[in-house]
């Protein structure tokens, strides 16, 4: 894997993404629902995932794409190889409601290790790029490592729907948490919410339901200012189905797990 | 009151203070605790308000001046004459921690009416004003008045905190609320918050504890674009002391009240 190469061709192509999304602000964009009644997909997120698609096998017909709107009907049940996974737009629904705090997020793994990693807050023009042992920039400024704070400074990206008894999680020591640390935020992004926890400006940030596309490639980035992420349970994330995550500041990761985190059991139907 | 002067005024003055509060991202910023461990003040904040004192007195001896920091050591019992209404910097640990996601506020009443304010978020360079019955801008370009939207399209501005069992507001309720709506979000900042109700990008907000610095400037440029604003309790809000609040689009203000707000009784101690 020529990692210069692709850097230079995925800073290129994300720029144009960009510009295309750019453009849907003057027009009218068309919104369906998924899944859930919540869950929302435009003809933007996928004109832009069929884009990078194009763009991908362009670059190499071998590599191959796991994007969140599934446009390049791949089935992705192992790593192996190169493998892109692509969210065209991270936080659609603020990318509908608010023309901001969405990005496009591209993470480039071979063999499941994470060697690339790309996030674009496009309204705001922050780029963030994480290269595996390289460092993390962004829009080409190093980022700094993390440094360590107790958990009753830190703020904490969690939404308040994790506080609402519900049946993941005991929302009791969820809501303990949130007494103990200094200020919880909520985006709606997690991409935007892991660049946050990134740049110390939060200091972890958890949900009990995020997709590969979500994390791939916040987790290169995060890697390289050693930041750690793991599932709920403290186990290596797993970039081919849907877990719990947290990313956080080293110093606290362990401590919200262990004090704070109770998964219930799921129930089998 | 000429209403010109005083608005032209008062664009040259905020736009000084962003100025100062700008310089002082290169500088290390002095932290204090207020009376709780999580309500931060620092020198920048402090300086801020007695640099807007300043200007105030420069316009005009006569107008007095209500302030977060209390730097104007006037003693502010009622809203007869000419009172501004200040908050140098609203979101303090934003500020501190992410060097964005705060505003500088100010709201000009005169015997009580709402005249004029100003909500600058200096980051995004996004200055809000609203001029009673004149209507309501960002940078200088007219807002829209706000449609209507059904509560279950609604993406709310409330913190976690809220639907964690508390003695102020039933949590559950508010957990039936948080489940019921489009989504959450939580941005550390009530300016920013009303600012983001009066653009459409959240459709409601609401806290259990709102000072009047944290509304006085909102109210004003919500008014302008038809959204409402009130106590939890549905009455009218009082700038002399804290209380509850919300601000929502006139579709749902009343529902959010009337179907999930049930405020506990004050313990008398």
């Amino acid at each position: 894997m020529d990692i210069i190469s692709i850097h230079n061709y995925t800073m290129d192509i994300i720029q144009e993404a960009a510009e295309r999304i750019r453009k849907s602000f003057s027009q009218k964009v068309e919104i369906e629902t998924k899944a859930d009644a919540n869950d929302l997909v435009t003809n933007i997120d996928k004109e832009t995932e069929m884009f990078l698609i194009e763009k991908i096998k362009q670059y190499d017909t071998n590599h191959r794409i796991l994007g969140e709107e599934g446009m390049s009907h791949e089935n992705i049940s192992n790593l192996d190889g190169v493998v892109w996974i692509v969210d065209p737009i991270d936080g659609t629904t603020n990318f509908i409601r608010q023309q901001r705090n969405f990005t496009i997020s591209i993470g480039i793994y071979e063999n499941g290790v994470g060697k690339l990693g790309y996030i674009y807050d496009i309204v705001r023009d922050e780029l963030f790029y994480g290269i595996e042992g390289q460092g993390a920039y962004i829009n080409n400024v190093r980022m700094n490592r993390l440094e360590k704070l107790p958990l009753n400074e830190a703020l904490i990206g969690i939404n308040a729907s994790w506080a609402v008894k519900n049946k993941r999680i005991n929302s009791e020591r969820v809501g303990e948490l949130i007494r103990y640390v200094r200020g919880t935020r909520s985006y709606g992004s997690a991409t935007i919410e892991c660049m946050l926890v990134a740049t110390g400006k939060l200091d972890a940030y958890m949900s009990m339901r995020l997709s590969p596309w979500d994390i791939a490639a916040a987790a290169v980035i995060a890697k390289e200012v050693g930041a750690e992420f793991t599932t709920l349970k403290g186990e290596p994330i797993n970039l081919l189905h849907q877990d719990t995550f947290i990313i956080a500041n080293a110093s606290i990761r362990q401590e919200i797990i262990e004090q704070y985190v109770e998964l219930l059991p799921v129930e089998i139907k």
